[in-house]
């Protein structure tokens, strides 16, 4: 238990939960892409338009990091996960932009599971960027976390599976692989944001 | 050199040992692939097998390091040293995967000379951990693993040469290709978990 | 403000500059390729050299910070920003090689516009080293690298969807897709040396 004897700036805390909750919005419009019906142009456009207002967040924190001088835990652990929330929302925009870029008709093998996943792992980000104040039940967070990006993983493994299985061409396979992968790479991130809280928990307590 | 007057918990140099261990193992089971009556499937399972002991390895080492008051050198580059670790397993594991799951005939171009690097990076690797003790010699080690790594590099380059040869279609280059980057991904984690090792002396020296 | 009462070691300020005019030397080298006439076997090799030149300089960073006592930030953000620059080096060398090793007629869409941006990075980082020293100016460096990296985004997402256009046929398209990734992942390398630098920057403030 570390004792702070001046008060620190608590901001960053709503900080994060603020990134966390821009998480929140960006899986839910991806949740939009399921429709068959989806104007994937316009998809896309809002899902870049809550990336840019996370942007502002991260840019905000850094801006905050720069003039605070005792901060509520070391400056480079909130230097760090302001970084991997930022790149969650990099990734899920990746993949709706290639959906839309890409002019992919359907969606890619494993593309709803994937999505269904980030909600889940937005959700649990979010609960737990307020926890990060007394670093208490974080441990359910990230071992969650963690199990959700094992399902991943399997999700992932078993698309490529189904996109060789000689159903596709070589084009298409490539195209699909694109959107299968910016997905992963989005739950891989929500992974390293439970990891880097996991650290800092070690360090803080 | 820095004096600590009081005891440090020396398990981790244990755990690291037991991490690379397993490391060794996970490069031994990839060398049965190189027998052309290997049964893939049989393999693949005995690698993810070694991988989720490597996974325990690691939770260990977190848990131990939360509970544990002084570590012998940073707490940080503990919990990264170990992750490190744990990388170079998971890219074996995925290569063997790929292996099976994409049901590849043969073996792709390069990947005997990359099992080959990757069993002598893990033994370095085995050999290094117990050195962190004392700090000494790890400069061999880490030397002679970026000189793997090196040829790694050169022989993940022939391979792709050889993919685009036009002896191969666009969809068998890209299964192929898969194993090839994944155990080049493999070598590049020895290199990584190196340049920790190389970190963590700098520090401490 | 920090006030450092011993003298430290001021040569790290060298070394960095060394590194950054090797990615200028390297990024001006990869805009001989834009000739139609270019040997591109000989450029491959003087990229090559460079790089070489580069690690060197790399590893002479390494070795001092072995040897000195008091460094004027942190060792560890030493050794991350390094290892850093010798990234922007090596995408820049694996770009140039894949050009050569493909036997790539033409270059692939983008790319001139690429190389384009990496000479503007390469230059600002190079602009930037010196003012470690003060800690002055470095944040129109690093928010110009960052719209130089967002620019990058914009034309890589360009060249994938032309590649995909149904213009190149799938193996070409592999092809000069590497090109075009090892290009964009050298621009992304040059954001994370700014990234870097803000880190410093931060924490030295």
């Amino acid at each position: 238990m570390r004792f702070n004897l001046l008060p620190t700036d608590t901001a960053f805390y709503d900080l994060f939960g603020r990134s966390a909750d821009h998480l929140v919005e960006g899986a839910r419009l991806l949740t939009d892409l399921l429709d068959p019906g989806a104007d994937r142009a316009e998809v896309a456009e809002r899902v870049r338009e809550v990336e840019h207002r996370c942007d502002e967040v991260t840019h905000e924190t850094v801006r905050r990091l720069n003039s605070t001088f005792i901060t509520p835990f070391d400056r480079e652990d909130i230097y760090r996960l302001a970084g991997a929330l930022d790149d969650v929302m990099d990734d899920m925009e990746a993949a709706a932009d290639y959906l839309h870029l890409y002019r992919i008709e359907g969606l890619p093998p494993g593309v709803p599971e994937q999505i269904d996943l980030l909600g889940k792992a937005a959700a649990l980000t979010a609960a737990a960027m307020p926890r990060l104040r007394d670093m208490r039940e974080l441990d359910e967070y990230w071992i969650e976390v963690n199990r959700l990006e094992n399902l991943g993983d399997g999700i992932y493994r078993r698309s490529l599976a189904t996109l060789f299985s000689g159903a596709y061409d070589a084009l298409t396979v490539m195209r699909l692989r694109d959107v299968v992968e910016q997905l992963e790479a989005a739950i891989d991130s929500f992974e390293r944001v439970a990891n880097i809280v996991e650290q800092i928990a070690v360090k803080e307590s």
